[in-house]
């Protein structure tokens, strides 16, 4: 039997609202004290079933996609999360368990990222499933990260490795089979649950000049650093950092370098920086563990440039993930 | 033919965007320098097509119901608005000219109650449309009005009239027909555009115990405050401030007072006080031009009690509305 609104939040969502000013979910608002010499760094976004997710995905996968998108966007600003707010919009159909799986989702990064539940919305819905998450964060005053920094000269950088979600997403929609199992996982693995950059994001808070997370693709991304800088970002494709599985798969010719390149979902964060502050930059990559790669420089013009090693254009048809 | 999302958030929300922190919207997140000596209050309500707004409402009338339920919520803890986060669900044949409208109503209301869009998510759905905001206040430190505060001897107040929502429903819903077209006009009018009582819910915030506003009916709400203070609200039903076009149809049998005390939608702000106060709270009240009301007072025991001009008690049946 399916639960009552109160029912249902006291028993799933009351136990996430772990800050004092959530105030147990027994309340319509919440209260945040701000640090002193703070500014916060808000974000929403959402996730529609059927649009964001599959109906067959995992309960706990969904929540923590979403927990986790928005996680990424903190990440870019150079932002240390503090809480969220989460509206749930549920079917009559939800069976108990898929929220208590989503619940449990979100406990678990929770624990993992450092935040708590602050409040929201639940509202029945005669479906798809959706959710909306506002994230809030912390910076020191006057230091988020701006996506509109780059300046000519600086150097191109990307965390990580590009294009592994949307194969992750093209081998769940059986457009590309991967022959080594491990690859398969690894790839909906990245698709899945993919890893805001958060530790990286503070590092480089006070060395990028520009900073955004990679959703619509690196192409689209970039040029979204171009255009708002009024200069262009010229990418060397070589050096942009491919997992193994992305590899096999391209060698394998069951993938375009496009796709990888274009595809949503990498939740990477693309940046620049002066020359100068390399040595930082590695440094702060190493403390975290994850790769950084420079991948390229902010020249005059406009737009992406995209060169291979003879260092002529590659001609990207489709620049990036349009929502609709 | 519909715009694309970067050009649909330019064309209708980036102007909304007045606040230097959201940046144009040209960002994915938004910053907020919060007032030294401030708190933060968050709220979050959603609405959904066919659950919370009928299709045939009109596009300003249901942007300016969610920003406004989100604003009541404000108003109850005695915050001033600062901004909101907006996520729409759109569907692939949602007119332009209904989002357009949308945003105008949006437009009107930031205007008239002073904030501004601060950020969000557009995203597609196959329907129903929904969208999930998130509004954020400031109160001074330690300032906002709890939901637990009643006290052994307040009283009870409410703001405005109850009920009238609720009716104005049944009569969108032909369940109730008033005599009076002005009457039909009016009912509509608090159904749809519920007025949140901001400069009632700062000016008591010094004077309040404990308030909340009215969405699940008077009853239901007024429970709340009784629970979370482990005493009884005993309010006298003679007192409870109704409309001349709920009284009207309550003469005429067309409705119930049961329907009028835990219908929901009022949106208005029922709070305790102690009774020294009182002098301040009238002041208040005519100050803003809105009636506040004495319904009751606080006393031993528990839940709400509704008592006739004899002192004997009225039985309600169902005491709120429960979401699902």
């Amino acid at each position: 039997m399916a639960l009552g609104e109160f029912a249902r939040i006291k028993t799933y969502f009351a136990p996430l609202a772990t800050a004092p000013g959530a105030m147990g979910l027994t309340d319509d608002a919440a209260f945040l004290q701000p640090r002193a010499g703070y500014d916060l760094v808000l974000t929403q976004d959402a996730m529609v079933e059927g649009v964001h997710f599959l109906a067959e995905d995992p309960a706990k996968d969904v929540a923590r996609k979403l927990l986790r998108v928005n996680l990424s966007d903190l990440a870019a600003k150079g932002a240390a999360p503090l809480g969220y707010l989460l509206t749930c919009a549920w079917t009559a159909k939800t069976p108990e368990k898929w929220i208590a799986g989503f619940a449990e989702g979100l406990k678990a990064d929770q624990e993992r990222f450092g935040l708590s539940l602050l409040g929201g919305d639940t509202v029945a819905t005669p479906g798809p499933l959706s959710f909306s998450l506002t994230a809030i964060g912390e910076v020191p005053e006057g230091g988020m990260i701006s996506r509109r920094g780059a300046k000519m000269g600086d150097w191109v950088f990307v965390t990580g490795t590009i294009g592994d979600a949307a194969l992750g997403l093209d081998v769940l929609q059986g457009k590309v089979t991967p022959e080594l199992a491990q690859d398969r996982d690894a790839l909906i693995e990245r698709f899945r649950r993919p890893v805001p950059r958060l530790e990286i994001g503070v590092g480089i808070r006070d060395l990028a000049s520009a900073a955004l997370d990679i959703s619509d693709g690196l192409m689209g991304d970039a040029g979204h650093l171009a255009e708002l800088a009024g200069c262009c970002l010229r990418l060397q494709a070589d050096e942009i950092p491919l997992s193994d599985p992305a590899r096999r798969c391209l060698s394998q010719g069951q993938v375009k370098l496009e796709r990888l390149l274009t595809g949503g979902d990498d939740y990477e964060l693309v940046f620049t920086a002066a020359p100068q502050v390399i040595a930082g930059i590695t440094e702060i990559g190493a403390a975290a563990g994850v790769e950084i790669t420079r991948i390229g420089e902010v020249v005059a013009g406009s737009g992406v440039e995209l060169l291979d090693c003879d260092q002529k254009i590659i001609n990207i048809k489709s620049k990036s993930y349009q929502h609709f």
